[in-house]
């Protein structure tokens, strides 16, 4: 939780910054104001916040215009940003040690569409200045380290986790933290918070009260979900200040046991694009990777992956480093007319081992496996194995290590070995 | 196919034998007489066939008198014959190299109820030369031999294959053995003989017309049908003399292959039982030891039984000799209450190794797995593998060779190997 004196200096910061908008924006005649948005403005931010100022256009100019002067008018704060284009274009800059955005967007009423993908954030921040209480405001912050501790407080696509305002919803909703503690430890099921007919799917729906067609927690996967509902059991039966205590640098010390098992790293260069368009791709990449080694019958154990500075990492785990010489081709039953080809056609291979023989009604022929090595098979797939639209372009410099010393050196195997466990603290304390 | 010679000789000696057992049923004054059954009697014999002659008692006798006086019957024939129990006692010979059985029975009559379990033999020759004609013989004895070449002619419960007197049905309805090939070749699913109502569940029926309420194709396996299926596609595309030969001693040299994979034999004594006995039970154990594997995870690809004068055998071959040293607990879903006992037992033995972390929604956690090599696993575990009757009493004996070597130099493992392929014949023409 930050203290006074850090949330006094960048509210000092941040009115600053608008003051100096808003001459920017008067001096060109724009019809706009400013607004301090998120965190720090409902007073439910956690230490090293950032500061978010949004410009507010009329709905009169066009989008490419109110885009356009929006950069410009952060350009006349910051000369030295780098622009940021993600979905929606805006400034950032480090002023003291804080990162700022400066984001604009259109001016919109409650419950009525927005025009650019930013446009309801002022509106959050607007009702939860309203709804807030002191008492609440200090209930969110709770609910925000005890999530963070979890590793599912954020809903960039990297974390799939519960967002600011969706926690700031949850204590509206539940009243306090230990409430809405109660409520998920006893929770089978999706988290719904609807008054509306509206039908979601996602496995958490909170419809959001700025714009009811929307759902706040369609971030939320199911496994962040879980891991909610885990740790709320363990809360619960021993509350403890361990499960708000947050140490990003935190050492786990994995457990040094021989796994016996073969481990293949597939090393891709880290393309130059946002997280929130990179990690839904390296999900893919590594699901992909998965289902890969079901429909080619490897022993896979576990995939994980992990996203470096430059690098892309996707570690699998096998029960061995090979399949068997031989594969057993299974046939059609023998009632079917095409096992006359099937045999035919195998029998005179010079691949041909053993058989043919019948297994369950149907005709088995074994022949030689020409490529055994797991590291080989992958090799020479990864033309047919989808890596997501960026990473795909980086297939060809896929790198595989097979090097078991190698990989157990890697920082990739360490973080798996220490996998961010959820229950982390109440692993810690059960460890006691 | 036995020359005109050797049938003549068999006769003689049916001739002879019958001769002076109704001389010794007359001096007793038992109410009984004699009659020569089997193939040798229905002019459908393959060379080597043995000689059967049934003792008919009259239904008055007592079941243990009528076996009792049938074997002193066959002793006053055979003085140094050892008596046979099956199901049902009789005495069994060597005549001249041919092998003769004197089988005790009740006269029964047609459609009505057996008494002892072999009464009905003597029905199925009566009325097998009444309906066999000179030419449907022929085609009776071309279909045993295609038959004995796929390894399924003979109803024993080793072969689970085609008895003679289906065979000789099959001709009497199908009229020829080309006939009969064609329907096998286009037929899917059962192979169903009957204009009765009564329901059979097996994958043959064929009713039995000298007792309505029989299927005398019971035997005939699933998987024996479906190699018979498979042959006559073969042998309508391209008849062939081959399919009519058979060499017991013929030497089907394996594909000298290395197959990249770990065996294991298990070996156990082979009890003093009969054929009938013994084959459902090394059949039942090969199952078992198959679920097992299948249980546990472990990568089976083949099992194969094996059954030598002294010893029965299970041959295993895996994709490798061990599972990983870490095992993924999978736990209940987040939702359960019960999460929180699993993490707290897993956290805290000192086989925990890594986690807890939620994948699809389940709880997992990495522990210590202490029997990694498959060879220890099924050693710690026979007691709990079914091995049927015989064979469980015997189980503390077993053995279980892991030396690739010593197993590679094993019959069994030549057996599977050469595995006595169905389309053995359309192979080896394929092959061409």
């Amino acid at each position: 939780m930050p203290d006074e004196n850090e949330k006094r200096k960048k509210h000092d910061i941040a009115e600053d910054i608008m003051k100096r908008l808003s001459s920017e924006i008067e001096k060109r005649g724009i019809d706009a104001d400013t607004i301090l948005v998120g965190s720090l403005a409902r007073g439910t931010a956690l230490k090293n916040s950032d500061v978010d100022i949004f410009i507010r256009f009329s709905r009169n100019y066009e989008r490419a215009k109110m885009e356009r002067v929006g950069i410009e008018l952060g350009f006349s704060i910051f000369p030295d940003a780098t622009p940021k284009y993600a979905e929606h274009p805006y400034v950032s800059s480090v002023v003291k040690g804080t990162k700022v955005d400066i984001v604009p967007c259109y001016r919109i009423d409650f419950n009525t569409p927005k025009i650019s993908s930013v446009d309801r954030t002022p509106l959050h921040t607007q009702y939860m200045k309203e709804k807030l209480t002191d008492k609440s405001i200090g209930e969110v912050i709770l609910l925000k380290l005890f999530l963070r501790r979890q590793g599912i407080y954020g809903s960039e696509l990297k974390t799939e986790g519960f967002s600011g305002y969706v926690c700031e919803l949850l204590i509206l909703h539940f009243g306090t933290f230990n409430n809405f503690m109660e409520h998920m430890s006893g929770l089978s099921g999706r988290l719904i918070i609807q008054d509306q007919v509206k039908e979601f799917h996602s496995p958490v729906v909170i419809v959001d009260p700025v714009d009811l067609s929307r759902n706040a927690g369609a971030a939320v996967s199911n496994d962040s979900l879980s891991i909610l509902k885990t740790a709320s059991k363990f809360f619960c039966l021993n509350p403890s200040e361990d499960y708000f205590y947050y140490d990003e640098n935190e050492n786990i010390e994995p457990v040094n046991h021989e796994r016996g098992t073969y481990f293949l790293a597939l090393v891709i260069e880290r393309p130059d694009i946002i997280d929130d368009i990179l990690f839904p791709q390296v999900h893919l990449m590594r699901r992909k990777l998965d289902e890969f080694a079901k429909i080619q019958s490897l022993p896979i154990l576990n995939i994980f992956d992990h996203v470096e500075e430059k690098t892309v990492t996707i570690l699998m785990e096998f029960a061995s480093p090979a399949l068997p010489s031989v594969e057993k081709k299974v046939g059609p039953p023998a009632g079917n007319m095409n096992v006359v080809s099937f045999i035919e056609k195998h029998i005179k291979s010079p691949d041909f081992v053993r058989g043919p023989f019948v297994e369950n009604g149907r005709v088995i022929i074994e022949v030689r496996r020409k490529i055994t090595q797991f590291r080989d098979i992958f090799m020479s797939n990864l033309e047919n194995i989808n890596f997501g639209k960026n990473l795909s372009r980086l297939k060809s410099g896929t790198s595989i290590i097979d090097n078991q010393e190698e990989i157990k050196k890697s920082y990739a195997y360490r973080e798996f070995l220490s996998v961010k466990s959820p229950y982390l603290a109440a692993g810690k304390d059960l460890k006691k």
